[in-house]
């Protein structure tokens, strides 16, 4: 298997660490040239360049390992690059925009996409950890336009990685889902930090700094995280408001019976998510 | 020194663990007998019973180690139990209405409210680990009717805990600064959870499993600490939910450049938040 890595950012450079001695080749595509450099240096990949063409026209698989938006750009502007044998994935945090858009724009290339559940507070190629996707989980979002080869070959590369499960989905459901399980989240920690109130730094255990850990994140590829989910992120964000409304409501009557009993509910929801 | 720990609960019976062997005498008070059979079995007391003055007749501190409600009612009941070379303090996360009251119930004995910060997501004896404050913060809460020795006292004990940093503050100020901390780090979590989305255990990261952790908590304890509570924890949920309807406010209307600046200027407030 010889992988081609386009983008060798924190997700990228991760996937080529972990890949490098399990496959034959693993190749890097970045428009940066320092990137580039430290790549070849710390022999994060065999060889790497500017030039889709001269760098990836001998590979099985090509890894988009870019921004969303970047993704689709570079797709849309490297439509000669590819060739029938070749199956192209990415790893981007959002599905539907991105295999909707590749899949027409590219016919005769089979695109396939996935999301794996890894990251790190930290950006670029120096964040980069050959360990990023041990025991997480990896999203598959074929559509009918996939093989069943294709398919097994991206479930065999995800193992490679070291992940603990990897399930499939359409990439609706996979968008849906994600604004709950991760855009929330990280919203709740930017809510939290900016509500911060002076002192409290001295006063704080382990519920509050879990809590705010993911608010360190990248600025812009967040924000287009959330405006690229907009309508699936408002939804979850409107759920969670009235939560914390409900929460509001029975602590100000002093509401013992009602509180116990949703705070019960709620660890009996949690049992079922537990991993 | 010989310290007396009323409640082998979880936080009890651990700082019983983590002081038996630097002390001279561990001794525990408990009205269950289960409970006491099983701290004497494990060694985790050298005596123990249910008796108040039988139990703490001899001990130099007092560890007051039961649900802020309890500790005031305990105190009413047994009055003729302490001496005047006693140093009371609790450990209960909220600190004005337990320290007001009790240094006006007991005028001729010493009280001092303190706070570890630690915890885990089960309760009772069993859950009781030597560690668990190892690396922690211990809040302490003097007011002008304690005395020097007793504050270095306590922070002698709070040493022998393993704990990283002591600070002190008012009652009052603990309390406002907690329901930022820890009440509301607890309801987002709680929150969270009753968000569910049927199917989301499958794509759930490490950020998700972090924002829910706390969620296992005991629904007994923290109604009580929820509503002892109420006006800082309904502040600060107002602030939450102004904080989620803002973010909310700024990806309904697709404003980059907002957004954008308002994650980078979280992300200087969590610096100085960073332990």
């Amino acid at each position: 298997m010889k992988v081609g890595i386009v983008g060798l950012g924190l997700i990228g450079a991760s996937i080529a660490l972990s890949l490098k001695d399990k496959v034959d080749l693993v190749v890097g595509l970045d428009n940066d040239l320092e990137v580039l450099r430290i790549a070849k240096e710390r022999k994060i990949i065999a060889y790497g360049g500017t030039d889709c063409q001269s760098v990836l026209s001998d590979v099985d698989i090509v890894i988009l390992a870019l921004y969303p938006k970047a993704i689709i750009k570079f797709i849309q502007d490297n439509k000669k690059c590819w060739n029938k044998n070749q199956l192209i994935i990415d790893v981007a945090g959002l599905k539907n925009e991105i295999v909707t858009t590749i899949q027409m724009e590219l016919p005769g290339v089979e695109f396939l996409g996935t999301h794996p559940m890894a990251g790190r507070e930290v950006s670029g190629i120096k964040g980069a950890r050959e360990e990023l996707f041990l025991g997480s989980n990896f999203i598959i979002t074929p559509t009918e336009k996939n093989t069943q080869e294709s398919i097994a070959k991206v479930k065999e590369l995800a193992l490679l990685l070291g992940v603990k499960n990897i399930y499939e989905m359409t990439p609706v459901q996979h968008d849906q889902l994600i604004a709950y399980t991760s855009h929330l989240p990280h919203l709740m920690a930017l809510a939290l930090v900016s509500a911060y109130e002076e002192g409290s730094e001295q006063i704080v255990g382990r519920s509050f700094l879990d809590a705010v850990r993911v608010a360190d994140i990248n600025e812009n590829l967040w924000t287009e995280l959330f405006l690229a989910n907009k309508k699936s992120v408002v939804t979850e964000l409107d759920k969670l408001i009235a939560e914390l409304v409900d929460f509001k409501k029975l602590i100000a009557e002093d509401n013992v019976l009602e509180l116990t009993e949703k705070i019960k509910g709620i660890k009996i929801i949690k049992e079922r998510i537990k991993q």
